[in-house]
């Protein structure tokens, strides 16, 4: 047995670097492409100036926090178990971040240039851009994890519980870089977004992008940091947290089934390489436009490969049959691996349908636009509302269906699957802010309008894959933090079940986190709560960026009337300056929110409870199910806050298309004001704190992990 | 003992009889002030005959519904105890809320009248109007309650549980009314307000309430018969439920502390007669325009005096030592009294702040402005989140404080005293329409301008006073609500133990309703999402009514220009039929949602996981755990839902009026419009879909009681 586990700790090594050299030769091959004109050159590298710049300054004020978090780390474990995991897991996602901006912004230009030529060439640079950046997700997570599982239980000699503790730890760092970097590029992104279109499109009456308007490159600066940097940060998250706490769950429960320690990690190396495959199945067919159509190609072929290999991987390392000193089989865990994918398919193909312009909602916002700004508005809350029913019904399926097979770690397995295809959905993910920026630089370097043209088609389905990404991120985050969850509880009867006299745990017995437990109840509301007032945070803080860039532009407008007139350049670089000094300060009090609010609920409920009851054990019974409580708490409306900003924000955003489309008066009209307005309201809600509240669920339930383990030592 | 009982009962008869001859001998009074000249009359006419046309058609549609329900409720229990109680709660609530209705229609006139002399004049008239309707809802639902209780107990000659089944069937009559009065009054004044605010104020430029806009006499009716008559339903609705499930939850825990069954009710009768006393101090003083300070003085009196009386009716009633039978005293309960009074002062002071316009949220809204309508619904959302966040604080320091003290039963009676103040908070509350109403009555008579200036400065007030209103019952239907679920628990013990072989309950044993069982889960997401839909639903319908009234507003324009030069009348009547049938219409389906959503989770859950199992008893107990979860997961996104859209549209509509009082640039300025926009957005929040949430909550809740009492059958 010993040998299959090392052959297949190495296979999973290998697929790391597989997505990694897969990442560079497509850098390579992606480089050789033409970058356009002198003036195309000098806008890309205005942008990629601003979004290094801005990049360097957010590492450099995590790093901060994080050398911080580090030390309590060390403090807390007195060993080198936990500092390393979080300082492994907080560079790696930061370096999946980074890359995926500076492919990011190396291709904005070359697909503008490509799309000179055909739609078709435009696609082919754009996806190449955002493959790169999937893959670079999914293999540097797996690489993060099986490699430090190899020092873990090889050089560094950890226990069982060291395992646990490090792989914990490194969910820590790429949880925290997460949070800072989704609401850090969030707010700047559409800081500069909302801020640029109010004084822009709205006040001054020029097109976006129009290079007069100098919030303009801090606008595409956005994309890259928000949308590329952020969002590879968040799933890179999301990645590494579920295959963690699924190995974590596994050890828990199953701790003499050493096989089932590699099998999440198993699946995850089996998807890359699938998902590799099916990048090279994404091509426009000759004469055909339906770019969604040949995206879509590229995650079935996946899919149906995955499904393949889930099944292989599962016969190769457990078997079909009975799994010893488990009640379930082989079998039994490859369905809950294509329930995992079912569930992806579907949340995709539900959130195509809230905000695809060709359905319902979307236009029935657009409708709403006829009769002004405010029915806009509130048909986009009701939709945005309403998009959170089908996705919950889908995961409560998934969870009695997976449940059923394979209790709590079926489940797991079902998440780990989803995250599995990870870099496929990157990919089309990331192929958005490229054919967003690739339109802005084909504006300012005022190219002929069938450029524009050809990115604008791009860009559209770059809208969708957009919001697709996010239904798919938090399903799967919902999920994931079940088992998070799931591991919370465990461990703590883990260390009920050992613990010595007088330390924490002794004496806890078995908790039940009872619905009758009126200190679950208060768990539940506080944990509630935490979603609310992060998104209002988030939210307000992109309302203070914008409304700082609409005073600089307003001011540069006013300074100088040639910038108008078209005969002198805007200070762009000062915007930039502006908005990353905002984006900065702003992410700091939001995402000290989840980090705090477990250890303060946890303290203060200790507090209260032992002074009413004047029972120690009672006092710790009381917090640790409050603390509970609150992750799932979290979860529960923490999933419909993000779900209904995401599907919102979407919805309103292709309404706005729909019109400009020439569909209730078209550009121009009172309608397309209105549908304006529902899209600036949307941009915070699908860009910043919708997706942001993702990262913030998860931090949530590992900051309670790791407080568990503190306790324990 | 015996003695001391029915002397009680019959005192709690007394307030409720008390209460209503307060309503008939101050109606007297109203009736004699002035009605002001013929044109005055007529107005007041139209809107009278239609909000007596519109709540006709609606209790005629509600009785369908109704009918259909007793028979039900006949069929299931096989006795008239449900059935009886079931008519009784719904026709009271309907008495309430209708004569709410009829008095409003005749104050606003008066109170247009009186405002011709002085504010204080003014004040007065509409108080009265407010302090009717109070004591009829209050002094109504402690009748309905008492009587039947005395019916129950002696004629009918009901068992423990036949008074048990009773309460919930009375309850179960207040909600049914109030979730179809909320959601139908809810549309038709929002449906008529934001499509008569739509094509007037934005499209043709006339002000509100200008007689030359079709919808202006719809707007006034929507008024009477939303905030006013959907009001008092919802409050006698929280009114009954809550004083209800405290008396079933102390019967099922306690059933051998008889004196525990009319505690609660005594509690209602001592506070009526405080909220009467209350009442005879919201007076102006001499010169000064301190409007809400007057009111504010009667709610100070009211609370202090119930201090007293709450301590009075203990001491009688129970006694302030040890309680036998129970594990607290008498003076546990009162303090739990006590903090149910702090509860309430606190979430009056909360809601406050965040909806007036002395204070940073709305002025951030209004300052929101000035960039534009995208940044102000953003700064309103913000808002909106955000002021969740203290209410939720101050329920959770509730539940800790009061299950300290007195364990569920505890917490039941803090909520009681919550609620025995609901007369005087109606009475604030029914002030709004009266003064709204008496503001158009002033416009469309063109009478002088100073006229309407008192009148908004009591609409000013009155806007604060109905949020204020929302948040209170929004916080009482929470803890209310969780009074409900301690019910449905319990209740599962009781039918457990005394389960005979081969029944539902039979072998099911105690359920603990975990979060670590996948099935509670399924329960709590579920649940969580019934007030997104119910929301969502709601929004649409005001969308849908809107867009009607615009289209109908337009075409009369088109029709008729003279409506425009003033020289022929809009037909005001056709816009009233028109939202009456799209208010009855649209109010039916999201009703149907909280009323049908247990049944169905229940009956499918059991059926899933009785086949996942192979196992009845353990599909059975799936099925309740779910149901259970449920009722939690609506208790806890509900409560955000509707704190959240009640403070935020209250913070968006007095943003707008702060704009008009000369800030930001005033009125007709660019932030103005913006503000506007803002407001129409917190319409249907605030005043449909929000305060529906409340009944909604609750309705679920009593399906689900009702429902294991048909299976113990």
């Amino acid at each position: 047995m010993g040998s299959v586990m090392d052959t297949t700790l190495m296979l999973i090594i290998a697929a790391g670097i597989i997505a990694v050299v897969y990442g560079v030769i497509t850098r390579a091959s992606l480089m050789k492409a033409s970058t356009g004109n002198e003036r195309m050159n000098e806008i890309a590298g205005a942008i990629q100036e601003g979004a290094k710049a801005y990049l360097n300054k957010q590492y450099k004020t995590i790093a901060i926090v994080g050398v911080f978090v580090t030390v309590l780390l060390f403090l807390f474990f007195r060993n080198a178990i936990a500092p390393v995991g979080f300082v492994l897991g907080a560079v790696l996602s930061g370096i999946a971040g980074y890359v995926g901006m500076l492919v990011s912004v190396q291709a904005n230009v070359r697909t503008t240039e490509a799309s000179r030529q055909s739609l078709g060439a435009g696609l082919n640079i754009a996806f190449k851009a955002g493959a790169i950046t999937g893959m670079l997700v999914a293999g540097l997570a797996l690489l993060g994890l099986a490699v430090y599982y190899y020092v873990l239980t090889g050089p560094m000699g950890a226990n069982e519980r060291g395992v646990i503790d490090g792989l914990v730890s490194l969910s820590l760092g790429a949880s925290l870089i997460s949070v800072f970097a989704r609401l850090g590029g969030g707010i700047f992104t559409k800081g500069a977004d909302v801020g640029g279109d109010l004084v822009g499109k709205v006040e001054a009456g020029i097109p976006e992008d129009d290079p007069r308007n100098p919030a303009t490159i801090a606008d595409n600066v956005g994309d890259n940091v928000g949308d590329c940097a952020g969002m590879a940060a968040d799933l890179f998250e999301t990645y590494v947290v579920t295959i963690a706490a699924t190995m974590v769950l596994g050890s828990i429960i199953f701790s003499g089934v050493g096989q089932l320690a590699l099998y999440p990690m198993a699946i995850g190396a089996a998807c890359i390489v699938t998902s590799i495959i099916g990048t090279y199945f994404v091509r426009l067919s000759k004469g055909s436009d339906n770019v969604m159509g040949a995206l879509y190609k590229g995650l079935i072929v996946t899919g149906i490969l995955s499904i393949a290999a889930i099944y292989g991987v599962t016969s190769y390392l457990l078997g079909m049959g009975e799994i010893a000193g488990t009640p379930f089989s082989g079998m039994d865990l490859f369905l809950c691996g294509v329930v995992g994918l079912i569930i992806t398919g579907l949340i995709v193909m539900i959130t195509e349908y809230y905000t695809g312009t060709k359905f319902r909602p979307v236009r029935s916002v657009a409708e709403a636009s006829e009769s002004g700004h405010g029915t806009n508005v509130i048909q986009g809350l009701a939709v945005s509302m309403e998009a959170t029913a089908i996705p919950v019904l889908i995961i409560v399926f998934g969870i009695i269906a997976t449940y059923s097979l394979g209790g709590l770690y079926g489940i797991a397995i079902a998440v780990t699957a989803m995250l599995g295809v990870a870099g496929m959905i990157v990919a089309l993910d990331a192929f958005g802010p490229v054919t967003d920026n690739a339109g802005g630089i084909a504006e300012m370097a005022e190219l002929p309008s069938e450029v524009r043209n050809t990115t604008d088609m791009l860009d559209a389905v770059g809208n969708t894959t957009k919001a697709v990404t996010k239904g798919y991120a938090i399903g799967s985050a919902g999920l994931g933090a079940l088992v998070l969850f799931a591991a919370f509880y465990k461990d703590i009867e883990y260390f009920a079940a050992k613990a010595e006299p007088g330390t924490f745990f002794d004496g806890l017995g078995t908790l039940t986190f009872s619905l009758t437990d009126p200190y679950v109840i208060v768990g539940l509301f506080i944990g509630g709560l935490l979603p609310y007032l992060f998104g209002a945070w988030a939210m307000q803080s992109v309302g203070r960026a914008a409304g700082a860039i609409v005073e600089e532009v307003r001011r540069q407008f006013k300074a100088d009337p040639g910038i108008m007139a078209g005969t002198s350049r805007p200070d762009y670089a000062r915007a930039v300056d502006l908005l990353t000094g905002a984006a900065i300060k702003e992410m700091i009090k939001p995402s000290l929110l989840p980090i705090l609010a477990p250890i303060v609920l946890f303290f203060v409920i200790q507090f209260i409870a032992t002074a009413v009851t004047g029972d120690k054990v009672a006092g710790n019974a009381a917090a640790l199910s409050a603390l509970g409580a609150m992750l799932l708490g979290v979860i529960v409306t923490g999933l419909f806050v993000a779900l209904s900003m995401t599907a919102g924000g979407g919805a309103w955003d292709n309404a706005k298309k729909y019109i400009e489309d020439g569909n209730h008066g078209g550009k121009g009209s009172e309608a397309h004001k209105a549908s304006v307005t529902g899209d600036t309201v949307g941009d915070p809600y699908k860009d910043t704190a919708g997706p942001a509240v993702n990262p913030m669920i998860k931090i949530t339930n590992i900051i309670a992990l790791l407080l568990i383990a503190v306790l324990a030592h």
